[in-house]
């Protein structure tokens, strides 16, 4: 296989693929990306068996073939060439020489495309497509409350369910719940648990133009993502999701308007006196005009008042802060309503027309 | 104690005193600093045994006294605070309120200043006057080349020899040599030999103006650092320092001009070919009008060649990489001259004027 291509378009192609190079495998193919050009063009791959990523690097090829290169290695050589045309040439020995102006790398090591597991087919049947903004925002605006243990695998993943033309995304850890909802275009009628990680790492390659499109396809094993020259593809986690409706009741007995900016840096100065490990709750005392916030420890206590506009009932009631945290750095508006029932049943954070819901356990706590 | 500053003055006094906070530290005294105002100046002092730090802060002093505050607490409750006037109020108890607007820290732990130790008396006879551009620069070109491990203290210290106007800065750890040359306005006649880690710190520190002036006194056993607000009080390296001078010798056989960037950019990517603890050396082929640069090892090869200008004997010669990378990214001129005698003896990197020597061991290489 010879290859030639400009190393910024290398580089470009080789950082999204990476992405699907596992960091730590006892399997040295894992460890590998795929040059395939026996099509016509010049396919990356990466394949971590949970998830992989293609994309298409513009280049001409002199000789086709396809060779698995160790990932690490060949992204390092590739980034320290000058910004010039860069020659991959591997013989049928998978002895490599690359080179780039009067730098020649050679005896590169290389390997049979044989051992390389390619990317499942999915078949592309009507995409459900969305803006790279969108679903950036979906992402990151949910993501930080899904599980990273491995006891509950669905708990890892995130729900994208379609009815109609609502697309509702959620994630939840047995402490909270993420939910946005998006209109779509057109209508569908699908119900599938995305791995984070996967979704994490989608998240990481979008890039370019915020509007342009991404195609989500589904079958019953996988997800195919395709934007511009790339496609993912990851395995989705089986089983049934969730219920999650009884949980959002609209019985609320206390509703506050808080500016979100002040609320935010209130808490985060009051974890500066909790300890890692340490639980403490940041209290909220909710009156007419504002909401007193207090926290206690072994540290200090702290004290801070914002204004508020109030409606229902006073009430006292506590919160893992890091949980208030998590909500409000993802949210975009600057004043957020919260909606309480009493200090034992969870708070809602959610804006009208419920766009975004934030569903947030209290704890028990003992005033002091 | 009752004091009040504007936020972002405590902010950069803190940050400044916190580089004499030992990380890691089994006496708890150890971690905090002391404000101090007695006598009428607020004062923050942190000493870590070793070296001192000692600032001062405009604000106003309600209540004179002196307080230790554990440093990493402190410093986290001061960031926190949005940028307006802070009151610090420790009461006879210790117990200490920090507010600012409507943001209230209470119960925050203090202790007696009679458990802190102030920094050492040095008395002020003649400064040595260099600026602050000048010291940092001194600092960075030579610390790089100290060693790191505690089997021989001296060469974990930075020599500064005056004799007459020359400041002459010497690091060395036994594979290489560093020096740097400096033209003082007055003459002195002095020899000490600095910790590293205290020259590292005070580089951290030495902010604003380039052109201000730093004042170091000497005393037999303390070295003292004055500029702005600031003075930091180091002990020195008992001992007598290593003899180089006869290391130095310009008997060379071999001369060759050449371009730095290129040089440590091919060195560079020639490392990319060494896994960690590998100690594969970088081969220098010197012939009339180029240097060809390659390296072998289980990864892979690489070969280059960069443009000369040479005087002398053809020359092959092997190098530690890294050793070869921290001198050359640390001298600023375009073009560089080394000098050689063979491949056993160190290569010496200098400019003309020898405001700055670089001398690098060469290492065994077998050609392959």
């Amino acid at each position: 296989m010879k290859i030639v291509c400009s190393k910024n378009d290398l580089m470009t192609g080789l950082n999204i693929v990476s992405k699907a190079v596992p960091n730590k495998t006892t399997m040295s193919i894992l460890e590998c990306l795929l040059i395939d050009c026996n099509e016509g063009v010049i396919k990356l791959i990466a394949n971590d068996m949970d998830f992989g990523i293609e994309t298409i690097v513009k280049g001409t090829i002199f000789e086709k073939g396809a060779v698995a290169y160790n990932a690490g290695i060949l992204v390092n050589l590739i980034r320290s060439l000058p910004d010039n045309d860069v020659t991959i040439d591997t013989d049928a020995d998978y002895n490599t020489t690359i080179t780039c102006e009067k730098i020649r790398f050679d005896k590169i090591g290389s390997r049979s495309s044989e051992e390389f597991a390619y990317l499942p087919n999915v078949y592309k049947n009507f995409p459900i497509s969305i803006s790279k903004l969108t679903l950036k925002d979906v992402i990151r605006q949910t993501i930080f409350s899904i599980s990273d243990s491995d006891s509950n695998k669905m708990m890892s993943g995130i729900l994208f369910e379609v009815v109609d033309n609502n697309l509702k995304v959620v994630s939840l850890d047995g402490h909270r719940i993420s939910i946005r909802n998006i209109r779509l275009k057109d209508a569908y009628n699908i119900k599938v648990v995305i791995p984070g990680k996967t979704l994490n790492e989608i998240s990481k390659i979008i890039s370019g133009n915020d509007e342009d499109t991404v195609n989500m396809f589904f079958n019953d094993n996988y997800v195919m993502f395709e934007f511009d020259d790339t496609t993912v593809v990851s395995r989705i986690i089986e089983g049934e999701y969730f219920r999650i409706e009884q949980m959002l009741s609209n019985n609320f007995l206390t509703k506050i308007n808080i500016n979100k900016r002040e609320m935010l840096d209130c808490i985060n100065r009051a974890t500066l006196l909790i300890k890692e490990g340490d639980k403490k709750p940041v209290i909220l005392s909710i009156s007419d005009d504002k909401v007193d916030l207090n926290i206690n420890s072994i540290l200090g206590s702290m004290k801070e008042n914002i204004e508020i506009e109030k409606e229902g009932n006073d009430l006292m009631i506590g919160f893992n802060p890091k949980f208030l945290i998590d909500a409000l750095r993802v949210i975009d508006d600057e004043t957020i309503s919260m909606y309480f029932v009493n200090a034992k049943a969870p708070c809602i954070i959610k804006d009208e027309e419920e766009n975004y819901i934030y569903l947030v356990l209290p704890v028990n706590f003992t005033t002091a």
